[in-house]
């Protein structure tokens, strides 16, 4: 941007929706960045900041004095506000806290003493809470009088005078409710209060299950301490799911905006874990060089198998991943599963072995190879199934996350299994 | 259940959240959950019904008599009865249909000719629309006195007298507003209205990205015809990266509740797919048969350098599928993205050229197959590179799915390179 470019860009930038201006800062170079928001100056939508990628987002907080990020975190909901300091770090977090008025800094330092990915990061602290022996008319009152409302709510909590948490009442049934009526009266004291130390996919899966638009956040006492809405919960389930997706492809904890550096450093580490199975699949290979030696042919199939084996063995693991990440796979169903994934792959290595045996008969020849293979198939697509949903499952007893770890075990186990299989048949045929 | 029984569970399940009741029939044996909710007759919560896994609903749906599907489809909101109703067979459908009073049979009827999870499938129809002139205080009257309030609204739309929609008011701001202010002084017209026939991925990236909790849905002439609510939301979100994550692991489309049949004829075809990818690498391979009878070490060797490539590939390609579906790739970023990730990939080729190299020359003793793999290595991880972003958005492009095709053509690429790079130089250097 050129100087006098600034005055042009400001014209057009000041009516955009937050979500598109911080799409324009994402595609600016970094000094066209820190150029604008300083055009902007106090009419900068801090709403913005929260919507822009991470790398994006600490550098530019990184360069805008730390009294202008002050005041941006004012203008925003509290949740927002922790949201960009936390990934801040520590000198930063204070450099910016010490700028804000007390009452905001108190409020924005107890929430980010709460676990990271907690519902006390997720929640906004921001609402509107009543005693019981309040009329409707006095709850009114009070909202059209109060300065420091919330932007969006969406309900009253009801509350005893340590702050408890008795029940919440939805707008609408303040609304439809005559003004002498006691909020006792309509408070729906049937929520699902969210404990302030849950992991935000708990919160996720919670408000899944009991279709919640909004839910309040407690602390262990039972003291209403925030609320969290659904459109945080979208963002965490599309995180979520973006988390395992990674994961399961090797690529875990990648964004789109690492450097060539960064990204080879991640993917360097699950190619070593591959490696290394590649290694002892070809250590098991390596005992059968004699038999391999006397039949060429050998070589040329024994990749199918293994390539059949690991295929099965993704398809059941990501079934059971999924449903493990969904809490549909679980101790209740677990020896159904279990057993119909063996009956599945016993059928498909069945229809594959015959399959298979006729393309290596009629390839090479010779009868006693398509037996050896069809054998071997059948082998390796069972074992697949076995490996496939014993793993998972076997690494969510120990608390480890699957979707991390169960690919490279599973392939480990279909290569070992296949090519033992196959070049082991086949060294007993030709003795 | 036993017929003495049947009082006591009647009991036991009156209080449950309609979420658990569903969890509680979904473990029953079928007869049970018929006698289960035969029981509890007018007692049972309609709402239980959406919260069934797909396939117990459908026939518990079938074994209720469609007059008490019809009564439970009364008390539920307008989005939930289209969902259980939609993937009934057009003659249920329309035996449930007749029974229901005339309005409601309209609306649903209306509902259902929307093209499958389109906005007009996922809306609720049940809204509250005012005139710009009413008053607040008209408002307010109108609200206390309705009958046929929906369970839940956050917002009052305003519509002119063709039903256009003007803009929202949300609750909180009525009821910090005076009773004589018009609904015209304080309506929000900056909303992002959502056209009827949008497809429900596009909805929820509407709602991610404007941080919205509810959007109006409007027909092509902007009349208003729906409401959208961030639960909804949740649930389509967590769908899409399911059915991503399926598709990804070769299980597009399998559920939980599945048979043994229909999952292996489900996983079949997608195995047959990896056979003849496996088998075109077998051939590849039959090429160097003579070969690998001059060095056996070769058909040792030759699945490390497939299967590193295999893996490297996955790991770009996962990371495009997942950008692309969270349209954090697209054409502004593309060309980048394919740079950094050729970058990446001749990176790691060298470091695990040098890697194997090294193993390969300790392991046979032969300096020469170090070089043949080395290179072999380099070559294969480069092309994965290229295959694993340039398969993915050449899918997208056709407007095909990347999630589901892009494994089968990225280890095809994997696997023919790989072992044509390493066993061509290898019969290069041996002859």
């Amino acid at each position: 941007l050129e100087a006098d470019d600034i005055a042009r860009a400001r014209a057009l930038t000041l009516d955009l929706h937050e979500a598109d201006l911080a799409d324009l800062i994402e595609v600016l170079r970094q000094d066209d960045r820190a150029a604008l928001i300083a055009a902007l100056g106090d009419e900068f939508k801090a709403a913005a900041l929260p919507e822009l990628d991470e790398a994006v987002r600490d550098q530019v907080l990184e360069d805008m004095p730390p009294e202008q990020v002050a005041e941006a975190l004012q203008e925003l909901d509290s949740d927002e506000a922790v949201y960009l300091l936390e990934d801040l770090d520590r000198e930063d977090q204070e450099d910016i806290l010490s700028k804000l008025p007390y009452f905001e800094r108190i409020a924005l330092q107890r929430s980010l003493e709460y676990p990271e990915d907690s519902a006390g990061r997720m929640m906004q602290t921001d609402l509107i809470a009543v005693p019981p022996f309040w009329s409707v008319g006095q709850t009114i009152d009070y909202m059209r009088e109060a300065s420091d409302l919330p932007e969006r709510f969406y309900e009253i909590f009801v509350v005893d005078p340590a702050y408890h948490l008795i029940g919440c009442v939805p707008l609408n049934r303040i609304l439809r409710s005559k003004r002498p009526t006691e909020m006792e009266a309509i408070v729906d004291e049937t929520m699902h209060p969210i404990p302030v130390a849950v992991d935000q996919e708990e919160v996720a899966r919670q408000f899944e299950r009991y279709n919640m638009n909004s839910a309040p956040v407690v602390d262990p006492d039972g003291r209403l301490v925030g609320v969290i809405t659904a459109d945080d919960i979208v963002e965490v389930v599309q995180e979520e799911a973006s988390e395992d997706i990674l994961a399961m492809g090797g690529v875990g904890g990648e964004s789109m905006v690492d450097t060539v550096w960064e990204t080879t450093r991640l993917r360097f580490s699950w190619l070593v874990a591959n490696l290394i199975t590649a290694i002892v699949a070809s250590i098991v290979i390596s005992f059968f060089e004699a038999t391999i030696e006397q039949m060429v042919a050998l070589a040329v199939l024994m990749p199918i198998v293994a390539s059949m084996g690991g295929n099965a063995g993704t398809q059941t693991m990501t079934v059971a991943v999924r449903a493990l990440a969904t809490h549909d796979l679980g101790p209740a169903n677990a020896a159904r599963v279990i057993w119909r994934e063996c009956a599945v792959g016993l059928l498909n290595g069945l229809l594959f072995a015959v399959i298979m045996a006729l393309i290596a008969y009629f390839w090479f020849g010779s009868d006693g190879l398509g037996l050896v293979i069809g054998v071997a198939m059948v082998v390796n697509l069972f074992a697949a199934a076995l490996a496939g949903i014993l793993i998972p499952l076997g690494l969510d007893a120990l608390d480890l996350d699957p979707a991390i770890a169960s690919g490279v075990f599973v392939t480990t186990v279909t290569d070992v299994v296949g090519f033992f299989a196959f070049l082991g048949l086949a060294a007993l045929w030709l003795a």
